[in-house]
């Protein structure tokens, strides 16, 4: 019951380390140095080359080691077996952390307010509005969507969701499908992406889909919050609407070429924070330990927990 | 039963404005204009000229149009009548949203990555703390100090309070007084002062203090937030503290002098944010409403809510 970890752009070596001290009675391997292939049973994958994890006759299940699949689903010939995601409290914890410090940065006009102090400004908003006056809408409603949506309403946003299927928040007004969506973004002053990126997300996030946000907010404009996907949005888009006014401003974690290239105008724009796609940093032990005790759970005869469907994509 | 609107430094035109339609039976006085004495009945205070308020017989309450009552205490020959803070929900949630958002910044390192983008440089932190991970400790355990103990907590924070006498609020760690102190200090990372301005807290937050708080953190140093009052903070010694490493950074709303000089360091420092006196802008339609509510609960035969303890000062 060996594991091969199977992992590119990360350091391999701590992950080795962790599952060994973790599962010290399995045979940890990885891509590139030699070992039977017989003898897999389970993949951790981080964007593996494609077609590596062909010709696996023995294998069960495939790890993501991250909340997303996308990383996977390049590949034609990944074998047909469980595909497990994380769901990582840790990491839940961590993109709350980002989506309320960042509708709270432009409910606060904080980047307003860093540029008075440069220039030793004082001078406030004189009717600047409360978190209740402003309406989040988080689109995708997972473990993710759910958990910040419930955050921002702690801290008095008006916050809606949406999601291709229908799907219940506590508290939340949860919209789906195409025929929800109109009525989602027309109430959404602050627009939070937090979907899965799939065939049919891909792109979601352009000039089409801007326009049809809120006008009559009390933020001056829509803002987009993208810790998605990079593959969600279309820049080029995005620039184009902040300049016309369509988009207010907004915050990207995710690019379509990530690291973001120097010469990308979003640096620079003074309506665009660039973070570096840092919203929700995998804690490695929190994420081996899951994996551990899902592989611990499986081999006594339960079901493995959050597996992908594959027409969906996520 | 008439009012008397005495304030110094805002435009006193709308204040008349609102009380008027709110209390169309009574007649709205204002200082500086002829007016009966005997018929003033309440006062409604913001920072009044100290002796104004003196020879008014039939008075029978004084409104501070503020939650802090620091600007009246001052005044040697304020009446002797039950003086009334203002306690708003929204002032409380507008509050909590800057505490919570600078608690975010400093544990997300906003101000490193914000620099990064200006030099368009990709890199993120490898092993950032969770919220879980920081401590935050928060002086003054009021109204304005529980809503934002319980928010933090919900974001993840490991809260902690204290305050002079013993409060509860429900879990959160809760210290006092001078022997809750030490411990109080000794376990905390981000130190936020909510403490109202009395002849005790003046100059609290000063070196000695900064020196017992924790070492052993996940920020790489203490970090002050004050949001409470300027006469609170020794800037002397917040600035020897931030250059000789006793604390990390600090996060300023309040100042000894506001509006803060334009000769003060405290702009330019780079591990120093400067917010104009703006954590918690009351809304003038909520706090116009509250005071009409209690003047007419009073008159009714029910008492007066939040009045406040002189020999105590808040």
């Amino acid at each position: 019951m060996n594991l091969l970890v199977a992992v590119a752009g990360w350091d391999v070596t701590p992950w080795v380390r962790r599952f060994e001290a973790l599962l010290p009675d399995r045979k940890i391997v990885i891509l590139g140095e030699p070992f039977d292939r017989r003898d897999v049973h389970y993949v951790v994958s981080w964007k593996h080359p494609p077609g590596s994890l062909a010709g696996l006759p023995n294998l069960a299940a495939i790890f993501s080691l991250g909340a997303g699949v996308d990383h996977l689903m390049g590949d034609d010939r990944l074998p047909d077996v469980p595909i497990v995601r994380v769901v990582d409290p840790d990491l839940t914890d961590r993109m709350s952390e980002y989506v309320v410090l960042h509708c709270l940065m432009h409910l606060r006009q904080q980047r307003r307010y860093d540029a008075q102090q440069r220039e030793r400004v004082w001078l406030e908003d004189e009717h600047p509005p409360a978190a209740r006056e402003v309406r989040v809408g988080i689109m995708g409603l997972g473990v993710l969507g759910g958990d910040a949506a419930r955050k921002l309403e702690v801290m008095g946003f008006d916050v809606s969701g949406w999601s291709r299927s229908p799907k219940a928040v506590d508290g939340i007004a949860a919209y789906s499908g195409e025929d929800g969506l109109e009525a989602f973004l027309r109430r959404t002053d602050i627009l939070v992406a937090l979907l899965p990126l799939t065939e049919e997300t891909r792109g979601i996030l352009n000039k089409d889909l801007f326009a049809r946000l809120a006008r009559d907010g009390r933020l001056g404009g829509p803002i987009l919050i993208n810790a998605g996907r990079g593959g969600l949005q279309v820049e080029a888009d995005i620039l184009a609407s902040l300049d016309d006014g369509t988009l207010k401003a907004a915050t990207l974690d995710v690019f379509e070429t990530e690291p973001l290239p120097p010469d990308s105008p979003l640096w620079t724009h003074p309506a665009v924070t660039v973070t570096p796609h840092n919203a929700a940093v995998s804690e490695a032990g929190a994420i081996t330990a899951y994996i551990a005790e899902q592989i611990r759970r499986f081999e006594a005869g339960e079901p493995l927990a959050h597996v992908v469907k594959r027409d969906l994509g996520y």
